[in-house]
């Protein structure tokens, strides 16, 4: 796939597929060395079970991408990069349990609790939760302090009420409420999936000492980006199938959840994820060619078909 | 309660229940200031009915104390202290939910799961992980950034698979099985109870700048102690009554745990725990007149009823 930068009169191909691909490799890479089994194994296991099942590895790859943006290395954010698939992988086995979204599989998959039991799941989500900010304490390297307080500072308020948990909570408590609107589904979303994009990409930032100004534009871009996802998610749950999908659709009108294409409709729903992205490229625009990555992840996101 | 210390020739008398009253106090009106209720109301309230639900808030303290200890204040460690009850009472929600332990009361209170749900519960639990490591590292003043790093690590370490989560995952797969030796039950104790109360004190230490041989005499302290709680913890399961102990007893012989008492018995069980309390001041020795406050909690421990 070459996409080319459509917001500015200077096209910028660039490989989206090959860089994807790569940066899947070494996040991945990076993944299998970071958790290692020891004795009680079946928690361990449980936790590499579920982090090791694939995905795109968004967020990392969000994370690492903005570091190089603001001049900083992948390096620097290879332990912060692992640890926001570790919150992401918590998030995914804690809501697919009976107590919550109730889902048997998970990228095509058994989910955690339909191969571990419901309570190993619960205790490797934990156990992730809390790895991950270890993981980002103990392995960050020639980061300052500060910079790493900061960045867990912001994935704390991600993962947490401020974040995932508040926007699931909100989901909830919304199922099988018709009266649903927009604002609340806006919450949700901003909640459940925007609110770690925007750490991944803010803290690939402040890893690589990026100026306020700068943070704010990336956070804006992230924010766009999150909320064009999840509404192009809505939409491939009617149009898309479980074998391209990897997991169920159809899921929200069975449950009749309100959605976007629910509210406006699936064309409309289409042309404001169009319009977020076209706004989130916006925001990259004086950051030069070290922003390819990050535009064409933002074109992806309208373009994927799974 | 005036104890002495018994370790050496000098008596120094200290009034614990005094202390450990104005430390609760101090605790928990930091821990009421931790949480505001917003939207949605429902997750933020779940969190704070268990984390405000009483108990000795002995992690907290002894974080606090060894602050102190160290040549450092209670101001520096406050935000840590917070963080270590957020944790635990985490670890309580969770440990309590249908699919874990299926306690109904604790403390003398339904559980989170009986008030708030079962879903809400799993995700208070998680909030309440997230924002202690984001509580320490927006909170904690005046300390260099290094040494919030090394505590966040610590109890990251603390709360997951080395420790908490590790701990209970041992626990449940041992539950009904008669073989159980008393090299497992250190294991699920060492995790279970003393890795939390251990970073207590080690996190005090650091945030004060102690030296490492230090930090390493605290930590075999808090090591000793924490077994030697759960000897006696064992014990009061079978010697006490649920209106002493406000939880309901007799509970491990019904779900056919092995316990201290069930290997060795309730009288070689109480010297066992006494061993462990006087090891455990002996690590105290060489601090002079400021251990008093972690010397008479571990006396408190074995002296103990409820």
């Amino acid at each position: 796939m070459v996409l080319t930068n459509s917001t500015d009169s200077q096209t910028i191909p660039f490989d989206l597929s090959a860089y994807l691909l790569e940066r899947k490799k070494q996040v991945e890479a990076a993944l299998e060395q970071a958790i290692a089994v020891v004795y009680p194994e079946r928690i361990y296991e449980s936790m590499r079970y579920s982090l090791m099942a694939g995905g795109k590895r968004l967020r990392p790859i969000l994370c690492l991408a903005t570091a190089e943006l603001a001049g900083g290395t992948a390096e620097i954010a290879m332990p912060t990069a692992c640890a926001l698939e570790m919150i992401h992988t918590m998030s995914l086995i804690h809501d697919d349990l009976p107590a919550m979204d109730n889902d048997d599989f998970r990228r095509g998959q058994p989910t955690n609790h339909k191969v571990y039991g419901e309570d190993i799941a619960i205790l490797a989500g934990d156990g992730l939760l809390a790895y991950a900010f270890e993981f980002i304490a103990v392995q960050t390297q020639q980061v300052p302090a500060e910079r790493v307080l900061r960045v867990i500072a912001h994935l704390g308020r991600a993962a947490g009420a401020a974040g995932l948990v508040g926007g699931q909570a909100v989901d909830l408590e919304s199922e099988g409420k018709s009266e649903v609107g927009v604002e609340t589904l806006n919450f949700i979303h901003r909640h459940k999936t925007a609110a770690l994009l925007e750490a991944s990409v803010v803290s690939g930032a402040v890893l690589a000492g990026a100026e306020q100004a700068d943070i704010e534009r990336l956070s804006r871009y992230a924010q766009h980006i999150g909320l064009a996802f999840q509404i192009v998610d809505d939409v491939l749950d009617i149009t898309s199938t479980p074998e391209a999908l990897g997991k169920s659709t159809g899921k929200d009108v069975q449950a009749q959840k309100v959605t976007y294409p629910s509210i406006w409709g699936i064309e409309e729903s289409k042309r404001q994820a169009h319009q977020l992205v076209e706004a989130a490229k916006q925001e990259l625009r004086s950051f030069g060619d070290s922003r390819r990555p990050l535009a064409a992840i933002a074109d992806y996101i309208t373009a994927r078909t799974h």
